[in-house]
């Protein structure tokens, strides 16, 4: 099977089981504001991954489902919270929750977002052993990406960030839903512990690749094929794999001009473009493309504990596309 | 057994797991806003309540402690966003989270509370088919608590508030955190479906109870006894029941005068005093008061369901003292 292309009915069928878990709602304001971001689309990778990791280990696709909505409903949450925290207007050419609906009722939604995504795993047909593990992963990773976000924003007032604090930082707040989607796929579909630990870093290692990844096509992709302003990294002073190798590695002129206009939110576009271009001279944007790769093929090596299938298949080519894709 | 007199080593235990709760943050600036609100104190209710229940179906009281502090946790994480969205800058003598640490800061270390809440009771020693109806009901909670939120900012905005609107938002914000600790001790206590349904229901009524007496407190105690500015309610405008009740009953001049003050966040000491004499002579802090005991009156007869304690009669004592209590 290919990857995504042959999961579109799966995608339908995560969306209706996502917008149909808003129905108990009864406030009308709530309701809207839960469902702003899940009913403005998206790849549904997390959902997707969870059902395909099920497959994977030999259960059925439906088992994990509530499980992986309810992760796209927790990534979803962290949007939200996340968009307040960064004061950010727009997020994929529409209106953030709270510029819609005010902070108050962001906050709001996206508690209310958190709590329906443990309802929404209990409500599955799983066994309460199971269940009680998928509620842990749960509530694990919120903790997590909590921790990641916090390091994001010291990030932002910090001098000098390793490469190493950038990789732990991503691995809080991008890598550890992927980690639980693969893992919590594999419980669905009962898969022995063997099976269940290297789906959990496959899924971890391709949540890294994914996120470097995303930091690069900031850098190289265009406004319109990107789906959002591109070289907005580097007017946030975002730092990310590509900015924190160049700075351990530029020196004279380089540095100071790629410095003056990192985090310089009125810098004009060709000033953009000439930093784009100093990350680009440097080699970073090279090294962390060739990082990205070798995350997804450590990934892949990890498939190696699973049987022989097409649902492993699929799982290799979306291991790719988590490098490949242009958005 | 007297209420709350003879639990103050259980709160004491209590106060120890909570704080201890945190030590698995690693962001010093994460852990020290999640610690801001319990470190600060508190009457411990609702862990009180989970665990008391517990005993009077013949649990021993630390099964229910977990649980009983992951909704103190929850608790405290609605207060921290609640604050956040209401703009308060102090609560109880100190400065709210966000006005300590920033908005960023309060929105995410009230989401890690949050999903710390889980990992504590998933933590607790308990068999997986208790853990599922535990987790449960905290989900739920905290679903029907952001209903109850939304239902309150409506309420200030709102021209005309039914007491019946009120009373389905203070069941929604405070009712459905008593009811769940009363209902999950009953559960970790090992209760029949019978006991656990009216200590469930005993929670309900004294959380209603609870909040009516909050609001008439705030009325009738002075700033020193009750901790926090009084007459605060009448200045905010909120539709409290004795408002509600008085904006039913009151016509003319008395009406106009109340009508003036409520929410006039620049109303002169007298003209508060002079709107909660008109509160009081309408009768709406008498009829407050009244429906206020009887609630507990009517949670005090689910008791019928268990068996006679000791532990039952602190039950007894812990409804009366929801609407004695000066603070």
């Amino acid at each position: 099977m290919t990857f995504p292309e042959d999961y579109k009915d799966r995608v339908q069928k995560i969306n209706e089981q996502l917008m149909h878990s808003f129905d108990v709602i009864q406030d009308k304001n709530l309701k809207a504001a839960m469902a702003h971001y899940p009913a403005a689309g998206g790849k549904r990778l997390r959902p997707l991954l969870a059902t395909i990791a099920c497959e994977a280990v030999g259960g059925e696709p439906n088992t994990a489902l509530p499980f992986g909505v309810a992760l796209e409903m927790v990534h979803n949450f962290t949007l939200v919270h996340d968009d307040v925290m960064d004061e950010d207007q727009t997020r994929r050419g529409i209106k953030t929750v709270h510029a819609a609906y005010g902070v108050p009722e962001a906050i709001l939604s996206g508690d209310a977002l958190f709590a329906r995504a443990f309802e929404v795993v209990l409500d599955s047909d799983t066994k309460d052993h199971d269940l009680v593990k998928l509620v842990e992963i749960l509530a694990r990773s919120v903790r997590l990406l909590a921790e990641g976000q916090q390091m994001d924003m010291d990030f932002e007032n910090a001098k000098n960030v390793t490469s190493d604090e950038y990789m732990k930082m991503i691995e809080l707040k991008t890598a550890v839903l992927y980690q639980a989607a693969a893992q919590g796929g594999a419980i669905c579909g009962g898969a022995p512990k063997s099976e269940e630990k290297a789906l959990a870093e496959f899924g971890r290692l391709m949540g890294l690749g994914f996120q470097i990844w995303d930091d690069v096509l900031d850098l190289l992709s265009d406004e319109e094929t990107f789906g959002k302003p591109v070289l907005n990294d580097i007017r946030n002073g975002k730092k990310t794999l590509v900015v924190v190798q160049a700075l351990e590695d530029l020196k004279g002129p380089d540095r100071t001009e790629l410095l003056s206009t990192l985090g310089n939110e009125k810098a004009p576009k060709e000033a953009l473009i000439r930093a784009r271009d100093i990350l680009d001279e440097v080699g970073a944007i090279d090294h962390a493309t060739k990082v990205a790769d070798g995350l997804i093929k450590q990934a892949k090596e990890q498939l190696s504990a699973v049987k022989d299938s097409k649902h492993k298949t699929a799982l290799m080519a979306f291991a790719d596309f988590m490098v490949k894709r242009k958005t």
